[in-house]
């Protein structure tokens, strides 16, 4: 994991992350441990080898779901919780996770709309194609990711970041899974420009170039295979520059 | 709202909810409020009107949502972040939500769970129905609810709560969504132990009874003219006792 800031790293020698880099959640993980400037151990799972159907996985996680993240007892196997628990014991700062319970309430609303709503239909789209032989995003589900931008659109509209001045762990965990939904639908620098400004700014961040760019290209490149053609022509991975 | 524990009320006369008793979201707030005792201002939107789409509600939440809390400037459009803000900054109490940060990782996890896996297929099953003209639970939406209670029975397996010894805000929003989902596809007592028993001790808890009843019987009245005879025989919304 890269070095972000100028502050010393934090390592945390008693945590450890279990995940996959192509997975949206965990590089959600991943950036904000480099944001946060933690060094904790990671564990790459190899899900084509079905590594995280092994027996201690699934004693940590019966759902079979990546991240994983372990600090001696305690186990946390969802990215949002997992990011905020190392913002709120580990990270003397009070921007990327404000401490007081207003700004905190408009970051957790953010994060939940992201598990709620862009995750969901980031899946929606993947999964048949990943898993159900299907070799196009369903128009049904092009129309629900391009609402998702149409929102956050509206929600960065005259504000750099997504809950105003500061950018925090909700700007981490949404660009993750729209820098991954962009590849496969686009998204239109046209119909929506604030979005747009906002990857590029966050695609410009050290810990997105450390913990994002490496797993994303790897998704670009899994789910190209699965595509045909024209379709395949889609993954392109531009901001506006 | 009526008055749980000893506590005396806290009054908050700058806070106003705009809900729907129908929706579990709402209700889920409104459990919250009672269970801490506090008391604000609440406003009743018919639905059914479009009240939700006047310009003054739209204003405050352009995806016309319910419910909307209002703190002085602050404007918050998820339950889930409600409640955790009102115990943060108003409940001088340490059990609903836990002020260490593993504690309350745990109590979010939970919480995004709820918004991300239940609500969703809360809305997958009944969406149709109230809106599509479907007059019965279409077979993968009852697989889906059923693998939910699937999850929540193991997790509830050997402990009385959701996190474990004591009752906090993940169990209020979930009980919010099972007790209605209950009413779509009913909990089998034989298949789900432990859920069932979670849901027969939550409903005697008083803020249940104040805040969670009558909506969930409008709600069960509301389905129950959309769905044919056979299927609306099975909304029974009856606990083991």
């Amino acid at each position: 994991m890269g070095k972000v800031g100028s502050k010393p790293m934090a390592t945390l020698k008693h945590c450890t992350l279990w995940k996959a880099d192509r997975s949206p959640s965990c590089r959600a993980v991943m950036m904000g441990l480099d944001a946060m400037n933690i060094s904790i151990t990671e564990v790459d799972v190899d899900i084509d080898k079905a590594e995280h159907r092994a027996q201690d996985i699934v004693a940590m996680n019966p759902f079979q779901t990546l991240p994983i993240f372990k600090d001696r007892e305690l186990i946390l196997t969802d990215s949002h919780s997992i990011n905020t628990y190392l913002a709120a014991r580990y990270h003397n700062c009070n921007k990327l996770l404000p401490r007081d319970p207003g700004g905190r309430a408009v970051v957790d609303q953010l994060l939940l709309y992201n598990c709620g709503v862009l995750q969901p239909r980031y899946r929606a789209a993947a999964d048949p194609i990943l898993y159900e032989n299907c070799r196009f995003v369903l128009p049904d589900q092009i129309y629900e990711i391009e609402s998702s931008y149409s929102d956050l659109d509206g929600i960065l509209s005259g504000r750099p970041w997504l809950t105003g001045s500061l950018m925090t762990l909700a700007d981490i965990s949404i660009a993750a899974t729209v820098s991954t939904m962009n590849i496969l639908v686009p998204v239109d620098k046209k119909k929506f420009p604030n979005l747009i400004r906002w990857m590029y700014t966050m695609s410009e961040e050290s810990f997105y170039s450390t913990a994002n760019d490496k797993g994303l290209e790897e998704f670009a490149r899994r789910i190209g295979k699965f595509l045909n053609v024209e379709t395949s022509s889609k993954i392109c991975y531009e901001f506006v520059k």
